[in-house]
């Protein structure tokens, strides 16, 4: 029932006699191509997708889903491809109303421990993310009950980073405190259709190995994730050899923290035998390679560490979202460093795997999200294939890959719900989202 | 009459009460924000750009104009910034074509010597660069006089590079048969308002010393300039050492090319000497990042160039050209790639000053286009900084550049004609151009 690329004339020749009764179904979303990014370069033509309840019910050729489906809604993207939803597998959101103007004023970064800046901005990067098609974000920030709550207001998914830090906030005085607030904010979100949570400590040089032991301890008894900074500068690794005397993955690995419940974020400076602690551990990994390019990190190894079989995420990462999370510039550097790597580099699908399916697996939502399966949820970003700079069109992953990016972005769901339709917001109010992150410039730069 | 950015209330409690007879005016454009580039960081706020003949009559304050001009076509930008278009310093326009087909099918790329090829290829650039905010470029083909037809034809810019080579081709068997056909179309286009021409040998290695020879003379006797690949990759220098016994640069230097009359493309591989042979050989440079990083040769050093007085232009690349033509994420790759070199680095300012005067200086049309100021063409981009991506608004340029991309583009003219209208084409016949571009979807796979 289903077709591959190239070779898709198989089912345009069935006929479908049968009548049945029609099964009800909320939207029926029929593409030009989907990618369900179950197999390598695998490609659907003239497909539909069903959606009930928030979930894909099926994805099947044209004529068999309205055959098949009565569906509430049918929506006709005829000259576009259909894909799960991007996963930005690091961010900090609140940071977006900082692009511009933090680089020049590092003091302003204090703002990140104000519940009312971490809601304007989360709500800013909310807007910025949808429009590009990204679905679903792990963040990190102080008052993370905010970005939760930002969050879920605009029926967006991610998966909020609890901080734990050795240093006083506003948020929490003692790393004690930190984990308590923590586990009340999981607790809070338990069961969240749109919510998860991780532990999100500080980077390793500035938590002590007692904090760690904790955070190890509750992680593994309530099955959660950690997402930690690891690798990303030369002088991270030099600072923890000088006061940890080992590497910062070492330290982990002796913590007891290497273990598959681990988002290893950057992973920007590793060498051989780094790369082999983390295939033992079983870790993730979350690039950020637009980040690390920009601080002067040089660009993560993404082919060595694939090759290693890491669960690989893409990431705007912290200090890249003061200009802004765009995962298909991400794309584009992700493959330019892979082929700068080795000579067989990162394919256009493996690049559109580690932003989607990819992120999914490393965060631990592979079940859920990530590939367009039944079961899952209708997590979805519709690209238009038609413009200039896509044309003409050989192969739809590639030229959405290296010829794509966030203007070919046309719709978005996140649980079946569409939270942009032909460009525009169906629920998030852009104005006055506008509105509350103008009023932080003037409030910002008078600081400064 | 001008204000810079911050400090730009001066003209708004200037009052204007003489009464002057209304100067005619082909259109004037009343945008938020205009950023001439003749001066660093200098941004004029609600100001007017007033057009005649083709070319800018004055950027003065809104009141102003409206007082002064009586504008056939007054149009309305309130949140844009406008500039000058982009400059783009190296294209192989035809190769859109292969974009997604060639890096599996080489053999495709002789397809180039075919005119038919070269028009349709051209032409479907032609909308990307429009599109994407590009005003001018300076590409090298066969058949030159396919891609002039073409650009002319569309009211659009270009520097046509004018094929030397010592191998056959369709163009011409003989270097004396290129070099008399590049006689041929130069003459052709003499005093063209929109074309003009450079030589456009192939590879240093790939060119003798009799060649280069004759080249150089006629370029100094016709006031021409020259655009030559410089220092791409490693393998071409050292090519050049088993062959010639030197460096590219050397030997090019030793030939007599090192002058102000010289392009120097992508100028990736470079050592202090080289560096410093091309300083005093005053030659320009035009840096393709994406490009060199795609390939696997790492990025440019733009500050290091930079600092060294070159002239900087900003190019998408033969090679990177199967992908994507777009300034806007080879900026970003500049900034990047600055970043990474050294401390200082290259600021927004400076990649977009690179993409617009730099690359126009680098072609030798520094005296025409390049900035806003009166005299020059009226080649225009307009962009919109209101989306999310571009939001909080601290320095357009800074937000423009870092956060923008070619999405941000509204309208585009050149020499005051407006091609690109709040998106859409004006002139250009897409549909026609998109459906000549696919049907070479079909030939070329057969081929393959």
């Amino acid at each position: 029932m289903v077709s591959t690329w190239r070779n898709s004339s198989t089912y345009r020749h069935t006929r479908y006699t049968r009548v049945m009764p029609a099964a009800l179904a909320d939207l029926s979303i029929n593409a030009r191509w989907i990618a369900p990014m179950t197999k390598r370069d695998w490609i659907l033509e003239d497909h539909s997708l069903v959606v009930r309840n928030g979930r894909i019910l099926a994805i099947l050729p044209r004529a068999e889903a309205a055959a098949t489906y009565a569906a509430g809604l049918v929506i006709d993207r005829p000259s576009h491809l259909l894909m799960p939803g991007l996963v930005n597998a690091h961010t900090q959101a609140a940071t977006s109303l900082l692009r511009g103007v933090a680089a020049r004023n590092p003091p302003l970064e204090q703002r990140l421990a104000d519940p009312e800046f971490v809601r304007d901005g989360v709500l800013l990067s909310i807007a910025e993310m949808l429009a590009s098609g990204t679905t679903c974000f792990a963040d990190r920030s102080y008052f993370p009950d905010e970005t939760a709550r930002a969050v879920a207001s605009q029926g967006m998914r991610a998966v909020i980073g609890l901080p734990v830090s050795e240093h006083r906030s506003p948020w929490a005085q003692t790393a004690g405190e930190y984990l308590t607030h923590a586990l009340d904010v999981r607790d809070n979100y338990r069961n969240h259709p749109l919510i998860s949570t991780a532990f999100a400590p500080h980077p390793p040089v500035a938590i002590s190995d007692a904090t760690f032991g904790r955070i190890a301890t509750l992680a593994d008894e309530l099955d959660a994730c950690i997402a930690i900074q690891v690798h990303a500068s030369a002088a991270e690794i030099g600072e923890s050899i000088s006061r940890h005397g080992r590497r910062p993955i070492v330290r982990l690995r002796d913590l007891g923290l290497l273990t598959p419940a681990l988002n290893a974020l950057h992973m920007a400076q590793v060498d051989g035998a780094d790369i082999e602690l983390a295939q033992r551990g079983g870790i993730s990994a979350s690039l950020c390679p637009e980040s690390d390019l920009g601080q002067g990190f040089g660009l993560p190894p993404a082919a060595k560490l694939a090759a290693a079989g890491l669960r690989l995420g893409l990431g705007s990462g912290a200090m890249a979202s003061y200009y802004h999370q765009d995962l298909w510039t991400e794309m584009k550097l992700l493959t330019a460093a892979a082929a700068d790597e080795t000579e067989s580099g990162f394919s256009a699908w493996d690049a559109l795997a580690t932003a989607t399916c990819g992120g999914a697996a490393a965060l631990g939502l592979d079940a859920d999200i990530g590939t367009l399966e039944p079961g899952k949820w209708a997590d979805l970003c519709c690209a238009d294939l038609s413009a200039p700079a896509t044309q003409p069109l050989y192969h739809p992953i590639t030229q959405l890959v290296f010829c794509g990016g966030r203007d070919v972005v046309t719709d978005v769901w996140v649980a079946g719900r569409q939270l942009l339709s032909d460009g525009a917001f169906t629920r998030l109010d852009w104005p006055g989202v506008a509105a509350r992150a103008n009023a932080w410039t003037s409030r910002l730069t008078t600081e400064g």
